[in-house]
C-alpha cells in the first residue's frame, strides 16, 4: 500500500477545520447567532419572514421593507401548472414506496430551475430574486405533494396567511389555529440557519464552481435528507414510535431503560442526539421542546405521554452517555403533535433552511474560491494494466 | 465586528487541507493514478468499461467479469417511458433559453431516483446496482435530450455498441466511425475520476449525512456544471469561438496575442487553464490534445486551424502566465471536431465521472463520518432584536 505523505494532518469529516468566513451565522458552545441576533431573542421576538429577510438581505427589515418582502413572497407562491401532474406522479411513487417526499421536493426544485428566467444568472440581484421565489414556492410543492398523497385536491395558497400559516393551510386544507401557527413559525426560525452544516456546506461547494443557485439548492436538499442531518427529525420520531410499540402504552421507566440499554448494547445510533459543535446541548432544543410540550398539553394526554417518553429517553442519554438532544429531537415530537405526516418533517426543514442556504450561496458567489480539498491515497501501488 | 479566534487557520477553498483518505485515486504533480494504474497506461490500454469496473468494483476485471459487466450495462440502458415526455419538455425549455442540458440531466437523474426500488438502500450491494444503472442510463438521457432539441425521434440504445459508441449513436442517430469511438472512449477514461475534485467532494459531503446515492449524484451534477469545474470544457470552446469571431478566419499571431493581452488587462478568467493541484500541467491534457488533433487532421483544415488557434492561446498562457491547460481545454476542441453540440460537453463529462462519483459515495458510506467543517464568524456584534 502506497501512502503519500500529506502536507497536513488528515481531517476526517473536516472536524476542527475552519473552512472559511461568514457574516451570516455564528455557531458556538455558548451561543447561536444569526447576523448579530441571538437565537432565543429571534424565537421570542421575530417572525420567520423577518428572520428570512435578515438572512437573505443582511439586516433587520424596517416595517416598509418587511411589508414589501411579505407581499413579494405571497405573490410568488404559485408554481407552474406543468408541475401539477408531475407532483401527482411523484405522490404516486411515494405511495408505491420507492420515493420519499424529500426526493420529490429535490426534483421539484430542479424543475423550477428550468422555468426560472434568472436561472443562469449568478449576479447578486438575480440570486436574491431566485432565493425569494424558492422561499415562496417550496411550501406549495410540499402542500400539493401532501394533498396528492392524501388523495385530495390541491389547496391554493392563501395570501392572507403568513409563511408558517400558509404552509399548514396548504398541507391540510384546514385553517390552522393561532397556536399551531406560532409553533410552526418558531420552528422555522430555529431551522433557518446554522453556518457550515453539511447541507449548507454542500451548497457552498457547488456554488464555488460558479454553478447556479438552483443546482446548489438541489444539492442542499439531497444532503439534508440524510438521517445524520435534517432527516434526524423524522428518524427521532420513528425511534419514539418504535419504543412505544415495544414497551406498550405506558411510560414504564424500567421498560424504557431496558430498551435504551439494548440500543446501547447494539451500538445503535440514536437519531436526534449529539452535534459536531454543541457538546453541552443545542440552544434550539429547549426552545422547541417547551413550545411543543405546551402544544401537546393543549391537545391531549396521548401527546403529553409522547413528550414524557421523549424526556425519559433524553434523560437516559444525558445522564448515561452525556449526549444531548439536538433540535431535531423535540422537532419530531412537536410536528407529530401538530398532526404532520412524518415524511414531511424534513421537507418542512427545507422550507426554512432555504433561507440560510441561499444566503450562503450568495455570500460564496460574492467572494469566491473553488472548494477543492486534497486527499490521502491509500490504494494499491503502481502497476501496469497489461503487467 | 466580532471575529472569533479560530482554533485553526482559515482554509479558504480548503486549499491544502487533507479531507480524508481514498483508495480510488491519487492526484499528484507527478502522476494521476486510478486504483494503482497510471492514467496514460489506462488511456492506451484499457476501455472505458474496464476503467468503470476498476473504479466501481475495485479491481481490474477478468475477461468474464468484464463481459458480465458490459452485458449488465447494455441491458440497463432504457429509461422509464414516463421520462420521455419530460425530456421533450426539458428540450423545449432548453430551446426557449432558460434551461441548459446540465440542468435537465440533473432533473433526469433526480427522477430516476423515484423509480429505483433500491433508492433508499445505502448498502454496498444496492449502491453498486444503482451505480451501474445510472452509468447505463445517463447516455440515454443525454441522447434523448439532444434528439428532442434537434427535433428528431429518439434513438434507441444499441446493445451491439460499447458505452462510448452507443453514446455517440444515441446523440446523432448515426453509427460513429471507429476513430470517433476511440476518441470518445479515451476522453471518458480521462474524465472518469479525479479524487476530491469539487463535484466528487460534493457527492461525499451529501453521502456523509447517510443520504442516498441518487441525491449525492444530483449534487455532483450541479457542481460539475460550474465553469470553474466541468463547465470549463464548454467555456473553453466558447472562448475559442469568441477569439475566432474577433480575429477573423486566419490564425494571425499578432491578433491572437493582442486578444490575449486584452483578456489579461481585463483580468478575465480564461477557462480550461490552471488547476488547484497540477501546477506544471495536467497529465490528461496532452493525451486528449494529441488524439483530438489527429481527429481534426482526419476531418478538415477548419478543425486543424481550431487546434492551431488553441495551441497559440496555450503557448501564450504557458510562456507569459506560466499557467497550463487542464483536460477541459483540449476536450472543448476535440468534442467540437467530433461535431458534438457545445452544451452537451459537460453532460458527456457526467457520463464518465458518474463512475468516480459512485465509487466515492460507496467508499464514504462504507467508512462514514459526517463532513461538517467550522467557519469563522465575521458578522455584526451581538445586539437585541427590539433594542
Amino acid at each position: 500500500m502506497t501512502t503519500q505523505t500529506p502536507a497536513a494532518p488528515i481531517a476526517k469529516g473536516l472536524e476542527g477545520v475552519i473552512a472559511g468566513e461568514t457574516a451570516i451565522c455564528k455557531v458556538e458552545q455558548d451561543a447561536l447567532i444569526y447576523r448579530g441576533y441571538e437565537i432565543a431573542d429571534l424565537a421570542a421576538n421575530a417572525s420567520f419572514e423577518e428572520v428570512a429577510y435578515l438572512l437573505l438581505v443582511g439586516h433587520k427589515p424596517s416595517a416598509g421593507e418587511l411589508k414589501a418582502f411579505e407581499d413579494e413572497l405571497k405573490a410568488d407562491r404559485d408554481i407552474p401548472a406543468m408541475m401539477h401532474d408531475k407532483l401527482r406522479e411523484g405522490a404516486k411513487l411515494i405511495t408505491d414506496g420507492a420515493a420519499v417526499p424529500m426526493d420529490v421536493l429535490r426534483t421539484g426544485v430542479s424543475v423550477l430551475a428550468h422555468m426560472d428566467a434568472d436561472c443562469q444568472d449568478n449576479s447578486a440581484d438575480a440570486n436574491l430574486r431566485k432565493s425569494k421565489r424558492l422561499l415562496a414556492k417550496i411550501p406549495t410543492i410540499i402542500g400539493h405533494m401532501q394533498n396528492a398523497i392524501d388523495g385530495r385536491d390541491f389547496v391554493e395558497p392563501d395570501s392572507s396567511l403568513s409563511h408558517a400559516a400558509n404552509l399548514l393551510w396548504m398541507m391540510t386544507g384546514e385553517k390552522p389555529s393561532a397556536e399551531a401557527v406560532k409553533v410552526m413559525d418558531v420552528s422555522l426560525v430555529l431551522y433557518a440557519e446554522h453556518d457550515y452544516n453539511a447541507s449548507t456546506f454542500t451548497c457552498r461547494v457547488i456554488a464555488s464552481t460558479l454553478a447556479d443557485l438552483h443546482g446548489a439548492v438541489c444539492g442542499g436538499i439531497a444532503a439534508l435528507k440524510g438521517p445524520l442531518h435534517g432527516g434526524a427529525n423524522e428518524a427521532a420520531m420513528e425511534m419514539l414510535s418504535e419504543i412505544r410499540k415495544d414497551i406498550g402504552p405506558k411510560n414504564d421507566a424500567a421498560k424504557i431503560n431496558a430498551w435504551m440499554q439494548q440500543a446501547f448494547a447494539d451500538k445503535r445510533k440514536l437519531m436526534g442526539f449529539g452535534h459536531r459543535v454543541y457538546k453541552n446541548g443545542d440552544h434550539r432544543a429547549p426552545i422547541l421542546h417547551a413550545l411543543g410540550r405546551k402544544a401537546a398539553e393543549a391537545r391531549s394526554d396521548e401527546y403529553v405521554k409522547l413528550f414524557e417518553l421523549g424526556e425519559a429517553v433524553q434523560n437516559i442519554m444525558e445522564t448515561q452517555k452525556h449526549i444531548f438532544p439536538n433540535v431535531d429531537f423535540p422537532c419530531g415530537m412537536t410536528y407529530f403533535t401538530m398532526g404532520i405526516p412524518v415524511p414531511q418533517y424534513t421537507p418542512i426543514f427545507v422550507a426554512s433552511r432555504i433561507t440560510g442556504w441561499c444566503a450562503h450561496i450568495m455570500e460564496q458567489h460574492a467572494n469566491n474560491r473553488i472548494i477543492r480539498p486534497r486527499v490521502s491515497y491509500t490504494g494499491p501501488d503502481l502497476q501496469k494494466w497489461n503487467g
